[in-house]
């Protein structure tokens, strides 16, 4: 297949169908952070979107810019807080469950056109990890990591590569953006796609 | 090519050289977590391995129990400070670097024979994700996933499937032990396979 014919829309996909989601869970390292991240999730407007916490992480399924607006305002609430603070981010797509796919192999939904969140005023810094899941044969993995390597360089938030992951630096809804924009470069050639970040704030590190 | 030709071992190849690791991050969720982590990272034995920290995640290479050993004995060291603890854990092999891996698509590292940890005494539970990344387009990455969890339900921490992960319950030394096991299970068949587990001990949500 073409990256042309692959990106088409299925008309009858719904993001959630799709299993477009995220699951996230954010870590402030203060005795108080029971209610900081109570009250992040409490007052960040989940509209349009599915949301469930457990004691392990959050679930959020619905289409990308609302996903990406969600995790990028409760990350930055429990941020506000001034303590040292970090998240971790699981974006999927192409996928709905754990092992049981009902869709077929070749219904596509195409990534959205991302709303770029606004900058939050904190610093950030993150390893992020890609991991395009194509069974065809017919794409490299690494050729579509790469791709979305590329989108983080040309978004200003690239640092350097690492063992395992890309290091992004920079305001934290650039961040999570180019996480997300690189998930979604790569869900334009692969059906299911799941990308992880690891996001620091205020770490005593840059003391 | 059939499962016993892939498993066989390139001699040629060290752990290290075929990119046997992991990276990992914990968070003690108290005001005290710098002198919590500092000291669990200084009084844990990393013989045989290579530890790099940053401000973002600690890398470790070396081979498949040490690797795991080190991992528990570093977030059981924090975990027994009997505060909220969650850890992230991503293990990878198959792929050194970020985008660029100088291993030929034939070079397979056979996985170990795991020597499993001694229980920790600490309840854990987790979402654990994995990522087999063939390109050969005769291996259905579902089907890779589906004997790892099988691997999972074998070892007793087997919980229930969630979207994007499967959750595991137990000892912190059997969840991280499944984990790490269905990873190398996955390793058989396919050159370069990532996980990512998120693990909460202590949990509030628990009393």
């Amino acid at each position: 297949m073409t990256e042309d014919t692959q990106t088409r829309q299925s008309p009858a996909v719904t993001p959630e169908e799709y299993g477009v989601g995220a699951r996230f869970s954010v870590h402030p390292m203060t005795d108080d952070f029971v209610s900081i991240i109570l009250n992040a999730l409490e007052s960040t407007d989940a509209n349009g979107l599915e949301v469930h916490t457990d004691d392990v992480s959050t679930y959020v399924t619905g289409e990308e810019s609302s996903i990406l607006r969600y995790l990028t305002d409760v990350i930055a609430s429990v941020g506000h807080s001034g303590v040292h603070t970090v998240a971790h981010v699981l974006f999927s797509r192409g996928c709905p469950g754990e092992v049981t796919c009902e869709l077929s192999g070749d219904e596509m939904l195409a990534p959205a056109e991302l709303s770029i969140p606004g900058t939050t005023g904190l610093r950030a810094s993150a390893h992020w990890s890609l991991y395009p899941l194509a069974d065809s044969g017919e794409t490299s993995h690494m050729a579509v990591i790469e791709k979305a390597v590329q989108v983080a360089k040309e978004s200003g938030t690239f640092a350097r590569p690492e063992h395992y992951a890309t290091r992004l630096e920079g305001d934290l809804a650039d961040v999570l953006t180019t996480m997300c924009s690189g998930w979604l470069r790569a869900g334009r050639e692969v059906q299911h796609v799941a990308s992880h970040g690891t996001v620091s704030l205020h770490s005593p590190s840059w003391r």
